[in-house]
């Protein structure tokens, strides 16, 4: 029925998260219906974006420098550090504007199933700073799922003995839910009760 | 927050239909954190399928040639038109399988509200296409609103004295319902069922 130019175009569409096979169709046929105010604009924004962001060597966020714009911001506390599970979880605590601190992105969780491994993250690079000396609390906000709450224990015996007080976020992350989905009061109360671990 | 390549990829994802904000911030997070099995490829699919998808000279569907493989297909019955108000509705029927005709497509509905004219339309070409002889029956197959009812209306009384039967879908689209949301069966039915207009 497609051509297999408008075959590729729709089966990659309908691949990015959040889409289908409809939504890949109704999105190729609303970019070729307007190539030049929509389609060559988001090209020319895909590429632009690929080559010129890249990751923090610091702590892993998206930026278009390294260190990135909130590692180097001075107004921001160096003595705090957010432990967060991908740059989306980042995102959503910088809307919930309850955190003012800097961040440490692991790239994902401990899984057995899918085969992460703790060498497979940030965390050697989350004990390093963690042993830096000016850093005196790691908020742990991960997801509160298995593999996320696996994550913090772990991150947990890594640096306690490292006289950094070890704190996770608390009241309001529902079972089972991801950051990205809390609406950002539920994620201002979790981050303004946030407990010390272990206790 | 965002660095403004990445504010305005993400704006331009979520624009896109069916998209919003937060879709808009998955995708773009998704596409770079796989540029190379991503990003890449579908940015090259969009440029690809820009520069070789045209519209039909003869009937209006996307395709890499005009006159369009439909058009040209031997196969497919020359005396019956199916008058459709895009090419997703186009696809929508060629998926129901209960079509081996041809295509006509308008490129949107008559609408006062939107100022939609019948010169804004394909109108004229289907006129002449239905008043060439060969054409013997003209399928207006447009979305069961207000004003895909209004354009058949429009259409039949242009087609009426032309010696052609003018049949338009019938039972299985519900009120309201638009044709690229209907299931396959529906549409099958609807296609089997179809009634000659003004009787």
């Amino acid at each position: 029925m497609f051509s297999s130019d408008l075959q590729n175009l729709i089966d990659r569409l309908a691949k990015l998260p959040g889409l289908g096979p409809r939504s890949g169709r109704r999105v190729a046929l609303h970019l070729l219906k307007n190539r030049d105010d929509k389609l060559r604009p988001l090209v020319d924004a895909m590429q632009t974006a690929a080559a010129q962001l890249t990751d923090c060597a610091t702590c892993g966020n998206l930026d278009t420098q390294t260190p990135c714009t909130i590692c180097l911001n001075p107004k921001r506390d160096s003595k705090v550090l957010c432990v967060v599970e991908g740059v989306a979880d980042l995102w959503a605590v910088e809307r919930s504007g309850s955190y003012k601190g800097h961040y440490h992105i692991l790239g994902g969780t401990l899984s057995a199933l899918e085969g992460v491994r703790p060498e497979d993250l940030r965390i050697d690079g989350l004990v390093t700073r963690a042993q830096q000396g000016s850093v005196e609390e790691v908020i742990l906000a991960l997801n509160a799922t298995v593999d996320g709450q696996t994550t913090a224990h772990y991150i947990m015996d890594k640096l306690e003995h490292l006289g950094v007080d070890v704190t996770a976020l608390a009241q309001g992350v529902p079972l089972g839910g991801e950051l990205d989905y809390l609406d950002d009061g539920t994620l201002l109360t979790a981050m303004n009760s946030r407990r010390r671990m272990g206790s």
